[in-house]
């Protein structure tokens, strides 16, 4: 196992601090943004109207925030960038990947993504698409973002003037960790839909998919959720089903954004794109069960108590890889998930934007849980997540716990103006 | 198919008054009695302190209220019922069927209920049981509530002093409109899961059952959505996948309490408790789809837009089904939902709790869609729902797009005081 060289002023500690703090700041923009999340202490409030007698009562002090209802949040689906990405993760998500119809040809992928332009600018909007028939469901927006990517295969349509980058491809193997399952892999279009409501994600997945059905198949679909929404405070970071604080470096809108959306020398259609990494990663919570508090903390480098690293106090600090005990080994192991997925490089080298979900599906006969993380990552180039990827692969003792089990690329379009077809320079 | 010949009349409009507005009456007893939920036009609150610069643009003002978060709100576990049964229905919920191994006799049985009865304490209470490693996750305790019930064979079991309630058995068979998958259906013991979210789900979820495994394994695990948390105003009644306006006619708390408690009739074991039925119920989208409004305005018997009976204007009117048009015909079908469901006696008969949840799981191959309702009914008598049951078998438009596939049946014991074992009088 080749053991990590790079010494902690190398990655440049300044940096991180700009890092930390991600999500905290994606709840910002949000607000800002999309007209998001109001947050009050609720002491500084007065008794809210038509609220029940025992309103409030069950509330400790430092939840007592209150939040507006997130029925009618929307965001803008027209814009440089598609939504989705950059802005603050939904409580509830679902991926659906379609495969084109065999004789498919750029024809039938323009209309498809024509459709698609429209109905998502709609359902973003809360307007019912023609071909939607429960508009009341289309109503209830809260904040719903689609998102939608391009597989490896329509680049090789007849038709499509685009050339396929290099990279869009299914991911190298990592024999070491993965156990690939066809049924979570690959897929030639991609839907992408968040909201803070089941229910609106549900639908906006009919209405997009039985648009689609001539012209595409469903090949899989995996569900996953964060917190639900107004459960903490917005900004508070996510924990995982492993109970980890999971998000709390990431990159930051308007700071970090050529971490994320691909610059001028990238093809004309993925200028103000990005691309997508989907891993479906089990986590094994019989095994994790095992393992105590310190094992635990060892493994990632950081404390599932609060998410600070073992080197600080707080989650917002970044952690000290230089740092050593008394006996002269490292606070933060060589191998713990931390220190192998940081940057090792200064620049956009080894980064990217994590928007993970979790999903706790019915356990197989025989099983008690099912249970893991759908792994999205957004980069500019695929291969900032592949750096990474690589080191985690050799050795990442969280590794002892977690399996991929799904694995698909897509290339995300640009974000469209009005008037415009998503991914239409593809054939332009 | 035999036609319903009881008149509008002797069902009892008065009554029927009394049921309407369920689910509002529940909202608001959730809110008084576990410190629930409070609700404010934001027009009538001072602009809250912390909030982004864009807080509130983007809501409509007949949605612009604000809510409290939900991480810890709590319910009460001891009591006199469980809980999770007449309180407001949480956002996510999934319901655990287990079977006893084999050869467990009344030993394992209490030893199951007595850990189950101190974790289900503990973790709605939001302290971590003994054998909880992620402290973290129990924190947020979202208005979690764990029902427990009791599956036909526990009642054979060596040692189980108390006799089988003739009706806790499998459901009739309805081939009329049955399609039951074994793997829906069934099962030993049962927990039901409810929070605001599902993380929180997911977590008390892996908890008791990772507790119960050297004595019962899992049979099969079922999650279901509401509208999410905060979404829309509480009370307000859920819509199903359909788009249908869903809980409308419900029991009251307080005021309809006989007709889901059981009574001094009961065994001793159930008095205060609950029988109920999870019938999991494949919803066509695919057909559904091709339903015009008209259609399933009819099927239904009252409109898909705001949930309002086909006779009324308001979704809590009561529907009049002695009203004609001018053609002399009924304007609600005899064969609508609603006609058909709805209470054709005075009293308890015919009258139940219902509790549902949606699901959307990955379809199966070559199809576009896997939806439908988790359908849970809680009554006093299982008769009350069997009498519908079977009107429902024999004729409802609503079969139209609309299959059960799994069929579950339980005893839900009494709620226990503090020192209590849940189902003790089972073997006491
Ligand atoms: C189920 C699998 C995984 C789990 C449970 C997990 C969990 C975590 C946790 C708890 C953190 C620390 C807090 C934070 O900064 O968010 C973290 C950080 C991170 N993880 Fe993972 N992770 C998983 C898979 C991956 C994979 C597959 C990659 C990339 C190939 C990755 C890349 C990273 C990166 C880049 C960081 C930030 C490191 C830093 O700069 O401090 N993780 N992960
Ligand atoms: C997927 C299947 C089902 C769907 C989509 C569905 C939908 C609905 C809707 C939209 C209503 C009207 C609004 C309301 O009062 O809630 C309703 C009412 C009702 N449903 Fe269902 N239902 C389903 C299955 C069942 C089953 C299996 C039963 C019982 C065996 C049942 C019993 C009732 C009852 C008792 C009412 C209230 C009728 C009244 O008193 O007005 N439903 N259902």
């Amino acid at each position: 196992m080749p053991v990590d060289q790079h010494s902690a002023d190398q990655r440049g500690v300044d940096r991180r601090d700009v890092l930390v703090g991600g999500l905290s700041a994606l709840g910002g923009l949000a607000a800002g943004a999309a007209g998001g999340v109001g947050v009050a202490r609720s002491g500084a409030a007065p008794a809210p109207a038509g609220s029940g007698p025992g309103a409030g009562s069950g509330s400790e002090a430092d939840h007592a925030t209150t939040v507006e209802l997130a029925g009618s949040q929307r965001r803008p689906f027209h814009g440089e960038h598609q939504p989705g990405i950059m802005d603050a993760p939904q409580a509830h998500g679902v991926w659906v990947a379609m495969d084109l119809v065999p004789g498919a040809d750029v024809t039938a992928l323009q209309r498809l993504m024509r459709i698609w332009t429209q109905d998502v600018a709609q359902l973003m909007a809360g307007r019912a698409p023609y071909a939607d028939f429960e508009p009341e469901l289309t109503a209830t927006t809260a904040s719903l973002t689609v998102t939608v990517g391009i597989g490896p295969r329509v680049l090789g349509l007849r038709g499509v003037t685009a050339t396929r980058p290099t990279w869009l491809q299914p991911l190298p193997a990592f024999p070491q960790i993965d156990r690939l399952d066809p049924r979570w892999s690959g897929g030639d279009v991609l839907l992408q839909i968040c909201a803070d409501s089941p229910i609106t994600v549900s639908h906006a997945q009919w209405v997009l998919t039985k648009e689609a059905r001539t012209i595409a198949t469903v090949r899989w679909v995996q569900r996953g959720f964060r917190q639900g929404h107004a459960v903490t405070r917005p900004g508070e970071t996510m924990r995982n089903l492993f109970g980890q604080v999971d998000g709390t470096v990431n990159p930051v809108p308007g700071r970090d954004d050529a971490v994320v959306w691909c610059g001028p020398s990238a093809p004309r259609w993925l200028q103000g794109g990005t691309t997508m990494v989907l891993r479906r990663i089990a986590m094994d919570l019989e095994t994790w069960e095992e393992a105590d508090p310190l094992t635990r903390d060892t493994s990632l480098g950081r404390r599932q108590r609060d998410g600070s690293p073992l080197t600080g106090r707080a989650e917002t600090d970044a952690p000290d890889v230089a740092a050593t005990d008394r006996l002269g080994l490292p606070v933060i192991d060589e191998f713990s998930h931390v220190r192998r997925s940081l940057p090792h490089e200064k620049g956009l080298t080894d980064r990217f934007l994590r928007r993970p979900y979790s999903y706790d599906d019915p356990p197989d006969p025989g099983r008690l849980t099912n249970a893991g993380l759908l792994f999205v990552a957004y980069q500019a180039e695929l291969e900032q997540y592949l750096s990474v990827q690589r080191r985690l692969a050799e050795a990442d003792l969280l590794n002892t716990w977690t399996t991929p089990i799904g694995s698909a690329v897509f290339a995300i379009p640009r974000g469209c103006r009005e008037g415009e077809v998503l991914a239409q320079d593809l054939w332009a």
